[in-house]
């Protein structure tokens, strides 16, 4: 899929226990988690003293200088962030880390997902008197941590009240000027990882962010868990147990890095058995298989094993976009596509081709890609999808739209295969998810593709489109 | 006097009934009020929808692009605020204005001036679970107006709840979706006026401002008036009568451009007064006057008329500084002054000077001052300080430091005038700043020559140097 | 390979013969040629009146905006270069398009390659009173057309006599008000296409770039040969014939991308090729084949399908790193190459890995990613070079280094091996590179691992050690 | 006179023998030369090895980063350039220092003024093959030495045999690895003094350059002298004598620092006398006398006492534009003159007032400022100029333009007073200009009144219209 799906954002943190230079490591950590969100970044740092904070529009290399990194100090713990906006309009305003100075000091949020109760919450805190100075839903859960903060004997105590409160998908770290406290929400519907750095603790969304700062993994932090770190040293805390198991399946479809693994599974393995499925389930005769870059391109090696039909790289992807790309004309639209994937004649031209792609929303990239490949030469183009079909928004801090913006939602799979002219369409079958996670008895949610929303029962508020209206 | 002492803030804004192109509008209002704040520059807009806010660190002319402009819309209502921090780091998230989210809609507040009680008010809101993303007063009185508003029928009501709470010396803009609401302290320390473009409604904290966006003045805003602008015209309420007037008697001194008329008195005109006085009071046999660029001139010219010593331009300012000047090394500090200004070595060679500055702080600058004039040849160096000496620190948002840092508080005029190497010393007697007034019945404050503070029964629990405390 | 070798330029020019909007045409063919320099980016255009030029340093995604694509006007011809340095030191004066004004007008260069007697031809010039204000060759090209422009009756006539003057390997576009000429080098050194897109015509260093703006390929053009597109239409002249044809064997290996076709042969399906030779003469018993991103990959997908040994995915490749990207400190430098590149542990971990890497320089880059796969728990490591050992410096413009700093001149290969800390290594023979190129009788330039120079009897006196020279 | 006029360039140089931190230096004489050029700024540096530069476009405190200082390193000799342009277009390719490479090694160009044999000296210098980068003549002159240095035995005496073949004003520095060389123009059109700071020897376009950057004054560099800075000490030569003196009188009027003294007359004084003057000849019953900021200030205070009517400040300046200053759209046009400079209405409103301005190019500018006073309530206004009517255009290097849009070429006195709407309009008269100058002997250059050039024998090619030719 190329581009099409955001995942929100990228978050890491680490307690120095004597390490120095913290602010770097989090720079490379959130550098490493680049592919969560593109939209801004941002590090807060405390010695103790004084919560500073860097933070702007931009990639990671864009948004941090030498200087900039410096002006952070020498911290004692450090957190970052990288933001994709899913609720909360794109500014710096809104970026995060958010920094609040309440009655106990100053303390610094960074928040991955969406509270699905955020509208009532808010309207609560705004009806005793509350202000807000962003859009985003991590401000609802830095007020909620003040107020209870004022009732609690410690910083730990509050969050977890707050966590009693808020409901919806999530991975938290707050740092207050002693301690670095991460959460995860009940259902473990985001991820989070723990490593240490010698003596140094880490969390960070994904494991490959460990890896990139020279970290090993201790473990996840498990749903429903609060781990508090602090000169105390380490302490963990089962805020909510019980709740049904469900991390999002997506991330392993297409949002997290291949070379991460989350709860134990394999990304890149994940890819590589859901491509086997399709093998399996939609085999069609064929001289290659190709994947779109990049979340395609493992499940079409995977499906290539299963198949026996050779895989050969079918797009070239320029890697050199950035925010300042200027978007082609209405003129030059045509090409656009070619502009950021090129096909290799080389490889198609007379080739009945199997191409893998990891989801499709609207409809359109993926038939501009059929097309291509058609003026390419490819004499058949049978488009495999290493997901289920789009039914249903998702309510946890994915973008996937709402349900009239989905074209499964109102097409048949063969009225999609007509509108992107392929010759044949297959997705992976929802049953097969657990056989794609590789181990059966595996929970997760796959409300996207279902409907079966892990919390439903607590009713949801928040709706994507709402988030809008917060603006207004 | 060459920077030294910085006056808070400028604000502009504008209720435009039906015109057009109001961020404009506030651009050139802040520009025109540019000496008032150098730090950072911001406008906030509203077309009864969205509130769309641009600000950044900076001088007016290199914050706003004409992108920017472009970004703000075509707002029925907008505000723009210059900030020097006189409380607060010097953050971007510290500029103003202030927009804000809370049960009724967005807000957004410019100010200029300081709360005397805010730190007791912002430990209370704290208390009560509030949470600050700035570390400036603003934000306070953003708060108690969001949670006044919830328990008020209109937003005027709820701004007229609060200015009761709050004390100290304040200019205010506060901007919803339909009203632009403009309040001024009790004391009338800090100037505002109201004028009018065509039909729409414009305030500003001089008048220079008005005319530099085509506006003629209505009038000033009274000490303790609020004036509420809406689709059903201008209201004015007195929400605090009975206080004795006292407006800052140092923006005549020193902070307004002398083409402002605050209160019905020239600013110029006061200046000439207090050279005039000078003239009277501190007379010696000189060749000739000249004034400390820019603030010092038009004294000098009262000085010369009142005494018959020829005027004559004594130095060259350079008006290039810019915020991003590189600041002289150790090495070249002996230079230093030079650089910002040069005395015309023919017009003081040889002679007997009488220099006229308008206020001494440590007394650094001006020593510097009267040696450069020596070397240039002045055979004799009079000064002449257009105020009364510093002895008291002001509380109401310009940064007069405490007393430890003033000369005046610890040394004789004549250990003064020995430390600056002068000939002779005047200051403008502490009597006579009604005459520099023109009318012997005006009200004022002159509490940093001495001590006695307006609202001094009230307790003043923000010193300057508690700002600091605020950012740790 | 990763990042240790960099090609030198890429160009890009249209004639528009009444297509408009050419800017942004160059903006991007020179964004699908961002591989082939990285440092600077320029656009130069014409009406038939002014050139006008916009150029600074960065991607092509940073250089430009639409103001300044804007700003070059709607011109009837324009070119454009991406650099990345060879020689001349890296600043805004060596980025091209080079501008000259002479007595016929102005002329624009954009010049990919090197000139082999550039020392000399500069030396002349200057001993005839020139000046200089680059230190890049293409200057001495500008200086040179200005002359003979003197003494010929047009333009081209003028290039011509240049192109027997310089020596060395070239593509070269010439544009003056009325004319764009495109010049290749007699060995076909440098690779240039030929393309249209409507009436249009278009040269680019690779056919990739005519893909991403719509162009259709025409023909490369040959070795010697000169094309002036003018108002009279398109004329060809080869200035220079019977030159061994020496197109340069690396472009294939790992310049050029893979989707692009030089002088008839896919880049793609060379790598591939290249790997099912590795395959056939270094044979090893493994359990998988992995490339090093990106121009690895495609030599082990080769190697895959010719031994049967599946081909997996080893590592992920962090493609966030721009040009303002903090390299890390000496501490984190052993995590420097994971932050990168990282493998994927699930697929090597407990295998016996055959990793592919189409070159080596040094060896320092290869030895880390042997230690990380082994780290990552891989039991073997094979290595296999698409390429043969590098034993000669290039003087053509491409920056493999001196021969005092290329690991292979000075140990054999099982010292290499030794000291990467493989199992076993193996490179392409140089007797294999026409069986790469799928061509027996095709000629190529393989001076860097033979040193067979193609234009050796001329002398060669612009070593690379020698452009820094010219900057002092 | 409100910026319809301006300077070209402003030059400064220093030769270090031991002194350090030259870059810093030359940034300050720079800044104090702001007013000479605001369009772009350069400084270039050897240590006798590289020639390093850093330029860009905007005002001394935008160009110059600490980096951009730093990265000049520590040389032994540095030249810097402020621009106005007025030959050649707004760009950085035309900015100041020129640094060429040529035979002999390295040099860098400054050059305040205008060649009037420029373009036959460049068709020359194209004819015989020379290409330009530029469109500045300073290229002309860097071309020329280049040449002349390949036949001479040293660089002085190449310039010297360039300043044969060049005519009209110029001061230029001139700086190889090891020598400063200073020169000045035969008729001393152009100011250069020549100072010291301990063994370190400066040149600057003006005095107060020397003053902002600790320099002692020596003298001014003569007409037709170059002055050679080395190892072996400080040597002059009068490379033309005998020519008629004809420093620029407009420097005194108008574009000179009033702190600066050019060739022994301070330019304050002259503009006194200037004042005095026009009190003698044009006198008028008024109530007070007004200068248009800054330059017509001190020819008010000259006029104020030699007439005895009192000077008061008339206007307030905005000295806050910068270069990103947004110009007001048509529909605030009127306001625009009150955004750069407001009347005190409490100064002239009901008095017959006195406007002294120093020149009157188009007549638009004062008609506005006549305008405004009226409308602040003067009850008349006298318009006094402190120079004649400008007749004829420069050719030396001011942007005084051609006749046609000169409005005393094509309008009697009254009827410039009627079109600028004054009561009463007098121009210094020509024949007082020895007298504004204080010394009757004096030779100066009056041709923009007189049409009386200099070197007239000599022809004239290069008109300023041409100036633009050249860009096509």
């Amino acid at each position: 899929m190329v581009g099409s799906l955001n995942e929100e954002c990228g978050i890491y943190g680490i307690y120095g226990n004597g390490l120095t230079d913290l602010p770097s490591l989090v720079y490379y950590g959130l550098f490493a988690l680049q592919h969560r969100g593109q939209e801004s970044s941002g590090i807060a740092a405390t010695d103790g003293g004084d919560v500073r904070c860097h933070k702007a529009m931009g990639l990671v290399s864009e948004v941090y200088t030498k200087d900039a990194i410096s002006s952070l100090g020498n911290p004692t713990i450090a957190i970052g962030h990288n933001r994709y906006s899913t609720t909360g309009s794109s500014t710096i305003d809104n970026a995060q880390p958010l920094v609040s100075h309440y009655s106990k000091g100053s303390l610094a949020i960074c928040h991955n997902g969406n509270l699905t109760n955020c509208i009532s919450l808010r309207t609560k805190l705004e009806n005793e008197g509350a202000i807000f100075r962003t859009t985003v839903d991590s401000e609802v859960i830095a007020q909620l941590i003040a107020r209870e903060r004022n009732r609690s004997e410690s910083i730990e105590t509050a969050v977890k009240k707050v966590m009693e409160q808020i409901q919806g998908g999530y991975a938290i770290l707050v740092m207050s000027r002693q301690k670095l406290i991460a959460v995860r929400d009940p259902y473990g519907l985001k991820p989070l990882v723990m490593g240490k750095i010698g003596d140094a603790i880490v969390f960070a969304s994904e494991s490959c962010a460990l890896q990139a700062t020279g970290a090993t993994l201790i473990r996840d932090v498990k749903p429903g868990e609060m781990v508090i770190v602090s000169r105390d040293g380490i302490r963990s805390e089962m805020y909510k147990t019980g709740a049904r198991s469900a991390k999002c399946v997506f991330e392993y479809i297409y949002f997290a890095r291949p070379d991460s693994v989350i709860d134990g599974i394999s990304v890149y393995e994940s890819r590589l058995r859901a491509g086997a499925i399709l093998a399996k389930d939609h085999p069609v005769d064929a001289d290659c298989v190709i994947g779109v870059p990049e979340s395609g391109i493992d499940a079409a090696m995977g499906y290539s094993k299963e198949s026996g039909i050779p895989y050969v790289k079918g797009f070239v992807k320029n890697g050199y976009v950035g925010r300042t790309f200027i978007k082609p004309s209405q003129e030059l639209r045509a090409q656009a596509v070619r502009i950021k994937l090129n096909p290799i004649e080389s490889a198609v031209a007379g080739k009945r081709v199997i191409m893998i792609d990891d989801s499709i929303v609207r409809g359109t990239t993926i038939a501009n890609l059929v097309n291509m490949l058609r003026q390419a030469g490819a004499v058949e183009v049978h488009v495999r999808i290493s997901s289920p079909p789009f039914l249903h928004p998702c309510y946890y801090g994915t973008d996937v739209p709402s349900e009239d913006r989905l074209i499964a939602s109102h097409h048949s799979i063969e009225e999609i295969r007509d509108m992107i002219g392929a010759d044949s369409l297959g997705y992976l079958n929802v049953s097969r998810l657990d056989e794609m996670l590789g181990e059966p008895g595996h929970n997760y949610c796959d409300a996207c593709f279902t409907g079966d929303y892990p919390n439903i029962d607590t009713g949801i508020d928040l709706m994507n489109e709402d988030a809008a209206s917060l603006e207004k």
